[in-house]
C-alpha cells in the first residue's frame, strides 16, 4: 500500500507534548503499517528549548519561534498542547490561519471559546480535532460523533475529572479527610499543586460542555452549567451516604428530556453503590451515555496522563490525515445560542433526590421540627438516619434523604433549617442521583 | 448544509432488519440534521414477504426478488441481516459485485469467510462495514481500528456473549444449575430455541476472530481459537470459586507478546471478583483493552437485541456514505496466513492458572496422593479448600488452585488424577485468567 506523509507541528512541550513526540518518532513504523500514514514530526515550538525531556526531537526542529511553524506550508497539520486560554488560543487562530488543521487536548480553551474557533475553522476550511480534550485516551467523542450517531442521547453521567475521583476514592476506602487526600493525590502526583481547578469542579464542567454540545448538538457555554466542587465534602457524610447504600462521586450530568430541554450540572453525588459507575475507583474515568437505540454505554480508562492523552492525538492526527476529521468536522453544526438559550433549564428548577444532615441538639422537637419544616416546603422524606454518637456541642448527626423535589423548594428549606435552634450551624446537602441502569 | 441522498438496499427483514428499517424511517430527520446524510431505504429483500412486522415500509420496496436490489443502480449501500453462513455470502459477494459497500452484522460469516469476503470488496473497489458484528451496539471495532489506532493492542478480555454471561449470572446469583438457568434463558429471550452456537462458545468464538483480526493485524481463522463452552459448568464450581475470592465468566481472551505471538482462546474462566469484567451482570457485554499507550480501556454496553444491534448497522451505513468506512477498510492490510500462522500459540503451550476440583473418597492419602501428582507434573499448588459435605459415594470435594503452568502439563496431571482410587471420577479443571488491573 503507498505510503502517504503527513508533516506535523507541535506548539507546546510539556509532558503531553512529550507524549506526542514519543508516540510519533517510536511507533511511526507500526503506525505507518495500520494506516498508510506516516508521520513526520517537523517542528515543535516551545518557549523552553533547552530543558532536557525523555525523548530525543531529530536535530534542528526544536524552536521558540512559532513563526517557523506557521511559515512551513509542508506542515499539514498543528498540535497544540500549550494549555490554558490565552496563548493556546492565540496559537489555534494563527495555525488555522496558515491553513493548518488543529489537534488539540485543551479542554478549558474549547468550552470557553469553542464557538469561535470552530467558525474560525470552518471559515479557514479547516477543522479542530479534540478527542484527547475528554477521558483522556478513551474514545468517547468519537464514540458519540460516529458510533452513537443513529442515538438521540438522553443522558451523559461521566466521572471526567481524576483528580477528583482519586481523592473521593481514598476519602472513601480510608476515611480520611479532604485535606489529608488532596496532598496524598499531590504527593502521587494525581493533583496538581495549584488544585483549584480541579477540586472546585471547573475541569469538569469544561469536558461537560464539550460532552454535551457534541452529544447534545447545541453550542453550550459554561454559563449553562452548575457547578459545585468537592472541597467541603467531609469523610463523615461520606459514612453516612455508605451506610445508606450510597457512594459519592463527582458527577458531570447532562441530560435532554423530550423536549429538547438540557439540563448540565457538575456537583457531588451521591449514587446507588452498585452501580457501574460507583466501582470506578483511584484516577480512572469513565462515561455512561443512554442512547434511544442502543440503551446504555459505558466508556472506562485512563482520563489523563503522558501516554493516555497522547494515544488520543495521535489518533486524531490519523483521522485528519485520512480526511475523516474533516468530514466529522464539516458536520458539526450546533444549534446557535439563539435557539439553545430558552432550552437550558436553570438549577433551582431542576428536580433531584436530596441527602441533608443536620447537626441536632440532643433533646425533644428535632424530629417534630425537620418533620414540619420539609413538610412546609412540600418535601417528601425517604430515609432518616440518627446516630448515637455526638458531635461538637452536644449534637448528634442526622440525616435525611428526599423524594424527588425541586432544588428550589431544598433550597428554602435549607434556610429555614439553619434558623432553628435545635440545629447547629449549617445544614449539609448533598444530591442523590439516580442513574438509569439497564437492565435485563 | 447541503444534504446529500443515500439510498440503501437490505437483505434480510428479521428482528434485526426491523430494528434498521425502524430507525432509517422513523429517525431519519434526525440523522440528518446531525450527519448531512438523508437516508432512504429503497428496498427491502425478504423470503417472507407478507408476514407482519412492527415497522410499516413505504409501498413497493419490499420483495422476495435480490435481483431488483443488485440491479437497482442508485442503491450504494447494501444492509446484510439474513445471518448464517450460506445465502447469506452469497449474498454479500453478489453485493459486493453489483458495485454496493455492504453493511453486515454477520460475525459467523466473517468470522469464517471474512478474509475472503475482505478480498473480494477490495478487488471491486468496496468495503465492509461490520461494527455491528461484535458487542452489539457498542462502537468496540471503531474504536480498535480509530480511537486507539496509536496502540499497540496487547490483550483483549470480552465478555461477548449474552446468552452465556445471562446464564452464568443466574447460575452465581441463584445458585441455579446449568439447565435451569438456561431454561431461564430461553424463557426470557436470552437464549435461542437452538442455544448450541451461543453456550458452546462458538458465537464467542466468531467475535474473537474479528476483534483479534483488527486489533493484531493478522488474518484469524477460527481453527486459531481454543474454544471450551459452559455445558458442562455445575453451580458447585461456581459456589467454591467465590469462596476463594472468583467470578465465573465466559471470556474470549486475545494475547499479543513482545515477539508478536499470539493466543486467542475463549473458555469459561475464573477471574477476580473485584475485576471491572467480574461486574458485568445479565446479558450485558464488555471487552477490556489494553494499549501500549492508553493502558486499560473498557467498552460496556448491550451486545445484542434488535435497536442496539440496528444502531451500529446505522451508524456504518453513515460512515460508509461519508466516505470514512471505505477509507478506513482500505487500510485492513491484515499479515497474511503464511506470516500469521507460525504466531499462533498452540492452548497446550499456554501458560495459565488453574482451578481443579476433584471428588475424594474421605480416607486417608487423599492430600498426598494429589500432591504427588501435581508435584510430579511440575505444577505449584496456590491454594486448596477442602469442604466437610459430602457429594455421591461418600465423597468429598477438594478444590486446589495453581500458580502459573502449562496447559499440557495439566492435562497430563488430571489424567493422572483420573486413575486413583481415591478420587471420584474425572477431576473438574476450570482456567484462573489473571487479567491485568491498570491501577494507580
Amino acid at each position: 500500500m503507498a505510503e502517504k506523509i503527513v508533516k506535523v507541528g507541535m506548539v507546546g512541550f510539556g509532558t503531553v507534548g512529550t507524549g506526542v513526540a514519543k508516540l510519533i518518532l517510536e511507533d511511526h513504523d507500526r503506525i505507518t503499517a495500520k494506516t498508510g500514514i506516516r508521520l513526520e514530526l517537523a517542528c515543535v515550538v516551545d518557549v523552553d528549548t533547552h530543558r532536557p525531556r525523555p525523548v530525543k526531537l531529530p536535530n534542528g526542529i526544536l524552536t521558540d519561534d512559532l513563526n517557523r511553524l506557521l511559515g512551513d506550508g509542508a506542515i499539514e497539520i498543528g498540535v497544540e498542547t500549550v494549555g490554558g486560554t490565552t496563548a493556546a488560543k492565540d496559537v489555534q487562530l494563527a495555525m488555522l490561519a496558515a491553513g493548518k488543521d488543529v489537534v488539540t487536548a485543551n479542554k478549558a480553551l474549547l468550552a470557553e471559546h469553542g464557538n469561535e474557533l470552530y467558525r474560525a475553522a470552518r471559515n479557514n476550511g479547516r477543522c479542530i480535532a479534540f478527542e484527547a480534550s475528554c477521558a483522556g485516551g478513551v474514545p468517547i467523542i468519537s464514540a458519540i460523533r460516529n458510533g452513537l450517531t443513529a442515538n438521540n442521547i438522553t443522558g451523559i453521567y461521566g466521572i471526567v475529572n481524576g483528580t477528583c475521583n482519586f481523592i473521593l476514592s481514598n476519602m472513601t476506602a480510608k476515611g480520611e479527610d479532604f485535606a489529608a487526600a488532596l496532598a496524598a493525590a499531590q504527593a502521587r502526583g494525581f493533583a496538581e499543586a495549584d488544585p483549584d481547578l480541579d477540586i472546585s469542579g471547573g475541569d469538569s464542567a469544561h469536558k461537560l460542555a464539550i460532552l454535551g454540545s457534541i452529544a447534545f448538538g447545541y453550542e453550550i457555554t459554561l454559563d449553562d452549567i452548575f457547578v459545585e466542587g468537592i472541597e467541603s465534602i467531609s469523610s463523615d457524610d461520606i459514612r453516612y451516604g455508605d451506610e445508606m447504600g450510597y457512594c459519592l462521586k463527582l458527577l458531570a450530568i447532562g441530560q435532554m428530556d423530550e423536549h429538547g430541554r438540557v439540563s448540565l450540572r457538575v456537583h457531588p453525588s451521591f449514587i446507588a453503590k452498585d452501580n457501574a459507575i460507583a466501582r470506578v475507583s483511584g484516577s480512572f474515568n469513565a462515561v455512561s451515555l443512554f442512547g434511544s437505540a442502543v440503551g446504555q454505554v459505558m466508556f472506562y480508562g485512563r482520563g489523563a496522563g503522558m501516554m493516555p492523552t497522547a494515544s488520543a492525538i495521535v489518533a486524531d492526527i490519523i483521522d485528519v490525515a485520512l480526511g475523516n476529521s474533516g468530514r466529522t468536522f464539516r458536520q458539526l453544526n450546533l444549534k446557535p445560542r439563539s435557539e439553545v438559550e430558552p432550552l437550558i433549564r436553570k438549577i433551582g428548577d431542576i428536580e433531584s433526590r436530596f441527602y441533608i444532615r443536620v447537626m441536632a441538639k440532643d433533646q425533644p422537637g428535632v424530629v417534630a421540627t425537620y418533620g414540619r419544616i420539609l413538610g412546609e416546603h412540600r418535601i417528601s422524606i425517604s430515609g432518616a438516619l440518627q446516630h448515637e454518637g455526638s458531635g461538637p456541642d452536644n449534637t448528634v448527626p442526622v440525616v435525611i434523604t428526599t423524594h424527588v423535589t425541586r432544588q428550589k423548594n431544598v433550597t428554602a428549606a435549607l434556610n429555614d433549617l439553619a434558623q432553628e435552634d435545635v440545629f447547629g450551624g449549617r445544614p449539609v446537602c448533598i444530591r442523590i442521583v439516580d442513574i438509569p441502569e439497564d437492565k435485563d
